[in-house]
């Protein structure tokens, strides 16, 4: 059975691809998280972009253990904040504010945009996902997911994380932070970013 | 006399244009402020570029007094964060941290900058300044000035306001907050904005 390693500890990304194996139909894959690779260090995510990023931790994860890797980074991008905050999203209140770091970041772009008009709030969830099967160049695959909406005057909502209560998905009125679990997976940006990376996933379960 | 309306409260950058108009050697302009049109309020600048609110400013000030009227949009770019504070430079932090804005503003840059390398450090000063002599779409003069540098690790210096303690400019050591206001006018990015106004402003004063 082909292994995949996830890169990271966060058990929620192992469910999560768990289920869009299941619903892809593959199967022979087996899935293991940074948990099951104990002396793995995390690098710093220093990159500029989410590209950067996910294919450095994956490639990083691959080599400290020779195991296929999947990584991905994800953020927001505002336009009026020139798609920032960007790769800086889980630190953009840089400590900060509240003392709840998700509340500290999502009200700081709620009031550095506080003057910004209905019509210039767009912004968009987006998450990159890298596949590395091996050393080579070629051996990674990249993917890019986005889920348009607009950023909220207030924070709306108590479910998700991150900036989902201020994020208001396109053709909806309710924030992210309002959305079922399975409605959100069915069309956020990481639902997305994986159903692209779902082709070159089957191929690794052939082995 | 010719009248020239500097929409601006601040009284310094009235003695700053002073100093460039005798600089080159024009006279023939008699300078105003906002102060002698106490009627006007400013509106608040919710343009998306310092072009815009420049632009938006020298209008509305003319508008209101029917004088030519020269006005400014100045802010820091910094590329790891897209160009941005730019138009959000005064109030980057929203509000949020230290009581002293400036310093809530310069330090959150240094915070989400963090664990940005010195190779992506780069930023600029820029100022537009904007002449507005008629009701025309032709009677718009825009210009604008940039001041290229880096962003220090830490807060240098005394001197200077807004972000001069953690702006390094190019080919020095030293903080802008550690310039002389002199050096600092020979190269800053409103000096520079102002040395290509002075055709226009020369045009201005002959009538």
């Amino acid at each position: 059975m082909t292994r995949l390693l996830i890169a990271s500890r966060n058990r929620k990304k192992l469910t999560e691809l768990h289920r869009v194996l299941d619903g892809a139909g593959i199967t022979g894959l087996q899935l293991l998280t940074l948990d099951d690779v104990p002396s793995f260090t995390e690098a710093p995510e220093t990159g500029a972009t989410f590209e950067e990023n996910a294919i450095a931790k994956a490639r990083d994860a691959f080599a400290a253990s020779g195991i296929a890797a999947l990584a991905d980074d994800s953020g927001i991008a505002v336009a009026a904040l020139n798609g920032m905050p960007g790769v800086l999203s889980a630190r953009w209140s840089g400590g900060y504010g509240d003392s709840d770091k998700d509340v500290a970041n999502y009200s700081l772009v709620l009031a550095q945009m506080g003057d910004v008009p209905d019509e210039r709030r767009d912004a968009a969830f987006v998450s990159v996902c890298a596949l590395v099967t091996g050393p080579g160049a070629d051996e990674v695959t990249v993917v890019r997911g986005e889920w348009p909406g607009v950023i909220a005057r207030k924070p709306l909502g108590d479910g998700g994380f991150g900036y989902d209560p201020v994020f208001i998905p396109e053709g909806d009125t309710r924030s992210a932070a309002q959305l079922s679990a399975a409605e959100k997976d069915a069309v956020s940006h990481r639902g997305r970013a994986l159903a692209k990376l779902v082709p070159a996933l089957r191929e690794l379960a052939r082995g």
